[in-house]
């Protein structure tokens, strides 16, 4: 179908042929936590934070925000899947530090072909229409990373649908050096 | 401040040690492709679909499910960081395909702690106080794994902010086997 899909579909032979006993894996994450963090693609939280199949659920979005669908997924996890320790992990050089509700809105307008960027900001050389449907939508976008974890967090820990009981974790991944940083103040 | 986190820390500096040119990876991908799956702890799509990191960016919910949160995701993975093949993956055994909006909310206004499952279904014997809140969330839960992954494909097609151009593949993960099979009809 395409390059990628054939690289894609490559790479799944070869991992499932040596899947062995991960096959027997039951469905409640075995040691019990979760990690929201964001899609970045310089992010594997599995890596970074040691995790085996079959450990612990990993919910990633656009900046690793706590919206309502990242909510949503740590109440299942806690409720029906037993998780009973969770981590909030953001990061440097996000792409969500780089633009506002605004902007985005703007260069959507304008078309819906990926914008360039340069020191001077985001512009859009593409071809439209665009959408004004960008307007409608709360991008999550981050101006300060310690202050959207620790946002987060707080969000997750009063939510009406989260036992007190919850430790939420907030940290900062630091993607020059693959470390985290522990945000306090949450 | 806990045993897991104390084991995530540890992991964690492991990885920073061995970290290497990693650090210098920029912040588009650089396989330009977007993954979105489900949160399941069994899932590593790094692993299951061959990334390194830098390579893609990983979208993950309870369900993987094409939220208005992942299609946030989606357009700014599109838009502002030039992913231009999208892959929505469910899988076989998903704990979103043991419930419906209606269970979890009932579960939910009897306790918020972890609630047991037995081949008669759902049972909570949690302490309460619960909360209501549960029946104004849905939980976009699954009832059949492949009508799932060709209704996000669809939804994501179809959205305003997505351009036509854009390969948007349905796979569902076998968590048996670790073999990703397309679901056609898409």
């Amino acid at each position: 179908m395409s390059q990628i899909n054939d690289e894609v579909l490559a790479a799944n032979k070869d991992y499932a042929a040596e899947f062995g006993n991960r096959g027997k894996l039951p469905m409640p994450p075995g040691r019990r936590f979760a990690i929201l963090t964001c899609m970045d693609a310089r992010l594997d939280p599995a890596k970074f934070a040691g995790l085996s199949e079959g450990d612990a659920h990993v919910i990633r979005n656009a900046g690793g925000r706590a919206s309502d669908d990242a909510i949503r997924s740590l109440v299942i996890s806690h409720k029906l899947l037993g998780t009973h320790e969770w981590f909030v992990i953001h990061h440097t050089d996000c792409g969500m530090e780089t633009f506002s509700n605004e902007i985005m809105a703007d260069l959507l307008s304008s078309s819906l072909e990926t914008a360039t960027v340069d020191e001077t900001g985001w512009h859009d050389t593409g071809k439209g229409p665009g959408s004004t449907e960008g307007r409608y939508i709360n991008w999550m976008t981050i101006a300060d990373n310690k202050k959207s974890v620790i946002e987060d967090v707080q969000r997750i820990k009063h939510h009406p649908l989260v036992p007190d009981d919850i430790p939420v974790h907030g940290y900062l991944y630091d993607c020059k050096t693959g470390k985290l940083h522990e945000v306090t103040g949450v």
